[in-house]
C-alpha cells in the first residue's frame, strides 16, 4: 500500500474528488459533536450520585476530631480529606492543603502570590523585568493561559515518551535566573499520555535552579487515571525525590478529584515542603475563611482511601475505555499506513493526541467544525495556541458515547484525508 | 450615682479590692467561653440542616436552563443562583457573578488582580510607588489584612452613627490619585452595627475620583441580617446610585451566604458594572473553571427567593436576638452611668461595639483571656492592629448560649471595671 505521500498528482486528485463528495454527503447532515474538552460524560458522572446521599440532613458533620465542618476553621481542609488526598497523591498527610473545588485555582493563586510577593521571601516578579517558564509541549493550554495572562515569557521543551527534554530543560533551569518555573502533567500527560520516567524525576528533583524561587509545578491531575488494569503508569514521588536530593522547596503539587467525582464540585489540593505551606499559609489565612469543608466530609466518608478510590476509578476506566478504542479502532482501520498522520495509544487520562502533516491541524479542526464538530482549537496546546508545525491535535472522547466517538472519529479521519491530500496538492504546485 | 471618674482615691481603692477578690474567684474556675468572631452558634447551623436533604443521589441535577450542575461549566454561576444572590443583594442578575464558598476571596482577588494587572486597563498597582485605601474605623480587621498583606497604605477614616466621615472621604479620593479603593461595610457595620444613611450613600455614589482606577469595596456582609422585625435597616442600592450619578463603575458589592446557610459552605457573590465584569471575567475564566454549582443548586433550591430568605433569616434572628440582648442588659445594669464605658445597641449583624476608657482596651482583652473568655485582640478592627486610643473592643455574641453569654457579658464587665479603675489609680499617680 501507498502512503499518500507516495501517491502521483493524479491518484491524489482523484482521491480529493471522492473525498470532498463524502465531506458534502456528512456536511449536509448538520451533525454535533464535542470533543474539545476532558469533560466527563453524563454516565460517569452517574458513578457518583450516591456521594451525595453520603450526607444529609440528619448526618453527624463533625470531623474525626470532632471538629463541626458547618462553621468556619481548618484553614487547611479537614484530617480525614487531607489524609485521603495524600494517599492519592502519594505524599505524606502533613504536606497537604486541602482547597476547593479546583486545583487551577490554586496554581493560579500560586502563580499571583508570586508576581506580588515573591517565593518564600525572594523579589516579586512583577519587579522583574523577565521572568519565563518552560513549557512542555504538546501539552495543557489552561496552564499556559495563566502564565500568559501575567505576561511571562513561555518557552516550548519538546515533550518525548519518557517527559520533557531534560537536557533542555536542566541548561535552562540551572543557568538562567529569569526562568522560575515549569509546568509538569507527569502522569498520562495532557494531550500526549505519556508518563515520566524514573530518571526524569530524578533529574527534575536535582536540578539545581539558578534562581531560588524557581519551583516545578506538577500537576498531577491524572494520578489515578487508569484506563486499563494492564501497564498502569507509575511514577516516582517527586517530593520524596526532592527531599533526597537535598532539594524539598522546589516543588508544589497539585490534584483534585474533578475527573473522580464531580467536575467542578470536587476537591482539590497542592503538596509542598512545611517551609512552602508555611510561607503560604500566610497568604491563605489572608485569602479565606477556610474551603468548603461539607464537601470535604463528603468527599472522603465516600471515598475513603486508596482501596476504594481505586475501585472507583475502575468504574470511570470502563465508561471510558469503550470510547477511547472506538477513536483507536477508526484511526487504525483509516489511517494506518496512510503516512498523514500519528497518534498516542494511551494507558490514561483523558486525551489522543494526534500528529497530522506539517501544517495541517488548524485546517483538519476547522474542516471538523463544518461537519457539526468541535475539537480544541488547533494550537492550544502550545503557549500562545502557536504551533510551530501546525500539527498537533487534542481529541478528547470521554464527553460523547462510545457510539457518537465512532461516527466522530469517521468524520474526523475524512478531515485528515481531505486536509493531507489538499497539501500535498499544494506542495506539488509550489 | 457617682460616674467612675468622679470617685476618690480612696473610692477607687476599695473597689479595686472587691474587684480583685472577685476576680480570683472567676480566674480559679477555669471557664471557657470565645467571642472572639462571628462565629454562627450550633442552633443557627441546625437550622439549615435540610438544605443537605434537598440535593441527593436522585435529585435532577440540572438547571431550570438545562445545563448539568454536575459538569464544567457556568463560570459566572447558574441562573437561578445568580438571580437568588441579586435579589438578596438588591441589585439585577446581569450584575452578578456567583462565586465560591467565601466573599472575603472575591475581595482577595480583586485586590490581587489590581495589584498585578490593574484595573479595567490602569497601571497595575505593583508598578506605582504608593497605594492608599481608606479605612472606616473601626472596622473588619479582615479587610485590612488583605490591604496590609499587600503593603497598601491604610487610613483610618471615623465611622459614625450615618457612615464614614465623607468629608475626609471626599477629599482623599477627589484630591489624592494613589487612593485606590475604601472598605465599607454599609449595613450592620463590623463592628458598630450603624447603616449608612442615604446621604452617605449618595455621597458616595457621586464622588470623583482623582484615580481612574478607585473603587468603593461595598462588603454588603449583613443585607438581610437583621435581630428585629421593627426598626430594619434598609441601605440605597449603591449600584444604581452610581449609575445615576455617572459613576457606573467606581464599585464592587460583595455578598455571601456564610451566615445564611453555613459558614464555609455557602455561595459567595460580586455585584458590579458590565464593563468591570467584562475585565473580571479575564482572570476569572482563566483562574477556574468554574464553581461548585452542586452548591449553588443546593442553595437556589433551599434558599428560593427573597420571601423565604427573609422567613429563614427570622429564624436566625430568633437565635441570635436573646444572646445580643444578655449583653447588653449585662452591660446596661452595670456600666450604666458609670463613664467608663458605651457600647452599641445594633438592629442587625453579629457584633456589639464597645468603647472603654481610652487605653484600656488590650488590658480588658488580657484580663478576659486570663478568666478562659477569648474576645477578638484589641486593636483589631483598626489598621495595622492598631487602635490609637486603645479603647474598641468587638464583642460577638452569637456562638456561645444565651445563658453563657449572660456569664460570660458579666466577667467581662468584671475586667472592664477592674481595668478602669487601675487605669484611673495610675492616672491620679502622673
Amino acid at each position: 500500500m501507498k502512503t499518500y505521500l507516495e501517491k502521483s498528482r493524479e491518484e491524489l486528485l482523484s482521491l480529493k474528488s471522492s473525498l470532498e463528495e463524502e465531506y458534502k454527503t456528512q456536511e449536509a447532515k448538520g451533525l454535533s459533536f464535542n470533543m474539545a474538552r476532558g469533560k466527563p460524560g453524563a454516565s460517569q458522572l452517574a458513578i457518583s450520585m450516591p456521594m451525595l446521599d453520603v450526607i444529609n440532613g440528619d448526618s453527624d458533620m463533625n470531623t474525626l476530631l470532632g471538629n463541626d465542618t458547618r462553621n468556619y476553621g481548618d484553614w487547611d481542609g479537614i484530617g480525614e480529606c487531607r489524609r485521603m488526598m495524600a494517599a492519592m497523591l502519594g505524599v505524606k498527610k502533613d504536606n497537604v492543603i486541602v482547597c476547593g473545588n479546583s486545583s487551577l485555582n490554586i496554581m493560579y493563586d500560586t502563580v499571583v502570590r508570586s508576581m506580588v510577593k515573591g517565593v518564600c521571601g525572594s523579589v516579586p516578579w512583577c519587579k522583574l523585568d523577565k521572568v519565563k517558564f518552560l513549557c512542555p509541549v504538546p501539552g495543557y493550554d489552561r496552564h499556559f493561559k495563566i502564565t500568559e495572562l501575567f505576561d511571562i515569557e513561555m518557552i516550548n521543551i519538546p515533550l518525548g515518551e519518557d517527559g520533557p527534554d531534560m537536557d533542555m530543560v536542566e541548561e535552562y533551569v540551572n543557568n538562567d535566573e529569569s526562568v522560575k518555573g515549569i509546568w509538569c502533567v507527569p502522569k498520562y500527560s495532557n494531550p500526549t499520555g505519556i508518563s515520566y520516567s524514573d530518571e526524569t524525576v530524578k533529574r527534575f528533583a536535582n536540578l539545581k535552579p539558578k534562581a531560588e524561587d524557581f519551583r516545578i509545578y506538577w500537576d498531577n491531575a491524572y494520578c489515578i487515571h487508569h484506563l486499563y488494569d494492564d501497564g498502569q503508569a507509575e511514577i516516582l514521588n517527586i517530593l520524596e525525590e526532592c527531599e533526597k536530593a537535598g532539594n524539598p522547596d522546589i516543588v508544589y503539587m497539585f490534584g483534585s478529584t474533578s475527573k473522580i467525582s464531580f467536575p467542578g464540585s470536587g476537591v482539590s489540593a497542592i503538596a509542598t515542603s512545611l517551609k512552602n505551606m508555611d510561607y503560604i499559609k500566610k497568604f491563605m489565612t489572608t485569602q479565606i475563611i477556610g474551603h468548603d469543608k461539607i464537601n470535604q466530609l463528603r468527599h472522603s466518608r465516600y471515598l475513603k482511601d486508596m482501596d476504594s478510590l481505586k475501585a472507583h476509578m475502575k468504574k470511570h476506566a470502563e465508561i471510558l475505555r469503550p470510547k477511547f478504542e472506538a477513536v483507536l479502532t477508526i484511526l487504525e482501520s483509516e489511517l494506518a499506513g496512510t503516512g498523514i498522520g500519528t497518534w498516542t495509544k494511551p494507558k490514561g487520562g483523558y486525551f489522543i493526541s494526534f500528529e497530522s502533516l506539517p501544517g495541517c491541524a488548524k485546517d483538519i479542526v476547522a474542516k471538523c467544525r463544518q461537519l457539526g464538530m468541535v475539537l480544541t482549537e488547533a494550537g492550544a496546546t502550545y503557549p500562545y495556541g502557536r504551533d510551530p508545525q501546525d500539527s498537533n491535535i487534542r481529541i478528547a472522547p470521554s464527553f460523547p458515547t462510545p457510539e457518537e466517538m465512532t461516527e466522530a472519529a469517521k468524520l474526523f479521519v475524512l478531515c485528515v484525508k481531505l486536509s493531507s491530500v489538499e497539501k500535498l496538492l499544494a506542495d506539488m504546485d509550489d
